[in-house]
């Protein structure tokens, strides 16, 4: 339903990865900060997969998600432990070997010895890379992620996360803006849902969406219409807008 | 990783469904809580989407999850609005048609009327089920979701898909429950990992994950033990507990 021109369409995809997620111990914060910052940055956030610590698994989604994207980015599984297996399964995503950055050694080893701590066997897990790799800076002052194709790997640490995005975002083409706005109303889903989907048919280049809430003290719908073209929505936003009004709500 | 016996096994993953997930407007509540559920029932959960409001997505994911796990369920969709087609894309993804409840109908107009509501063209959406489907009762008194094959179709509103869990739980075929370990230790990932790896060698009859935290305070590793065996479990605590104490954390 989106309305986006194909030709300044710019897709993206996310998988998180880790066992963690998916027993429900952990809850995913990273999924909502890329979804929020690519509208920000009019990238259309089309589709995510939480998958486990299983190579297998990590190799299909991402090779899935990477053709089907213009890009992707993954959390998770890049720390130093047994279970940090997502270079191995991007090098073989890509069918390249993994190699040991000497320069991210060098780093690691240094700022660790400042702290006392040492370049363990572990740790030096942190500094491989698949081939072709481009290294993505961690302004958290850590170990770096990386980029291999159009698939940016990024920490499940959602503090990480975030500070690898720095590096990431002068790298992304943007699309043309999203832009949405917000009709609230106190009227039912049901009770403007005839009239809102005539309102779609004729508004065909918007798309506009309807997020019932309900709270102890009532309930009511949020009306979200969203385009890339301006007079577009704000015709839509007066019909729905009037619309409203007409209902009493 | 994982150490079940397959015959025990029980596998579920989740399909969330809606734009305005995608877009970071709206954050999921549903995926926590229904991964937290499957590990207290002994489901594994093994991967969980999330899709767009376009059918075809929608109708792939969900015949991939259907056909990978032994239950799929999904939020979000089964509203009354023009952007509300999960029940076309199950009726599609199963190649069947689509027919009104009677019962339902009659159900949501009386409770519509008592609260002065109607039952309009839009309201009639949510009373639209695939061929074959069964109810799923909605405890919160609203119109059900509905099971089709393995998948059980549920609302986003997440009050509402918990209400609906509960009419899904008694259906469900239950694994040998997971049981998990935690061991807390102010050891740094990088400190352990070598001596971890190991020990997950030794012990392959288990799965053991390990998670950094940094506070204010100070950083750590949570070590997460996990095996549907208890003296599996057991025997891996008593040697992870052991290497904690002697690196001295």
């Amino acid at each position: 339903m989106t309305a986006n021109n194909e030709k300044d369409r710019v897709t993206a995809g996310v998988l998180l990865i880790g066992d963690e997620l998916l027993s429900g111990r952990t809850k995913d914060k990273n999924f909502g900060y890329l979804a929020e910052l690519m509208t920000e940055l009019g990238i259309e956030m089309c589709e995510a997969r939480i998958v486990s610590d299983v190579e297998d698994e990590i190799v299909t989604a991402v090779r899935a998600l990477s053709k089907a994207y213009d890009y992707v980015f993954t959390t998770g599984g890049i720390g130093p432990t047994h279970d940090d297996i997502t270079a191995d399964a991007m090098a073989r995503a890509f069918n390249v070997e993994l190699f040991f950055d000497q320069g991210v050694m060098d780093a690691m080893s240094t700022s660790l010895s400042a702290r006392g701590l040492e370049l363990t066997e572990a740790r030096k897990r942190m500094a491989r890379f698949p081939e072709g790799a481009s290294l993505v800076k961690n302004a958290a002052n850590g170990p770096p992620g990386f980029q291999i194709e159009n698939v940016f790997v990024l920490a499940g640490v959602p503090s990480i996360c975030q500070a690898m995005m720095e590096d990431v975002i002068p790298r992304l083409r943007t699309g043309k803006k999203m832009l949405s706005r917000t009709v609230p109303c106190t009227i039912g889903e049901g009770d403007i849902g005839d009239a809102l989907s005539a309102l779609q048919d004729i508004h065909s280049d918007v798309s506009i969406g309807s997020y019932p809430y309900f709270t102890p003290t009532g309930f009511g719908t949020n009306l979200v219409i969203r385009s890339t073209d301006e007079p577009a929505l704000e015709a839509a936003e007066r019909d729905v807008t009037a619309l409203v009004k007409k209902l009493g709500g």
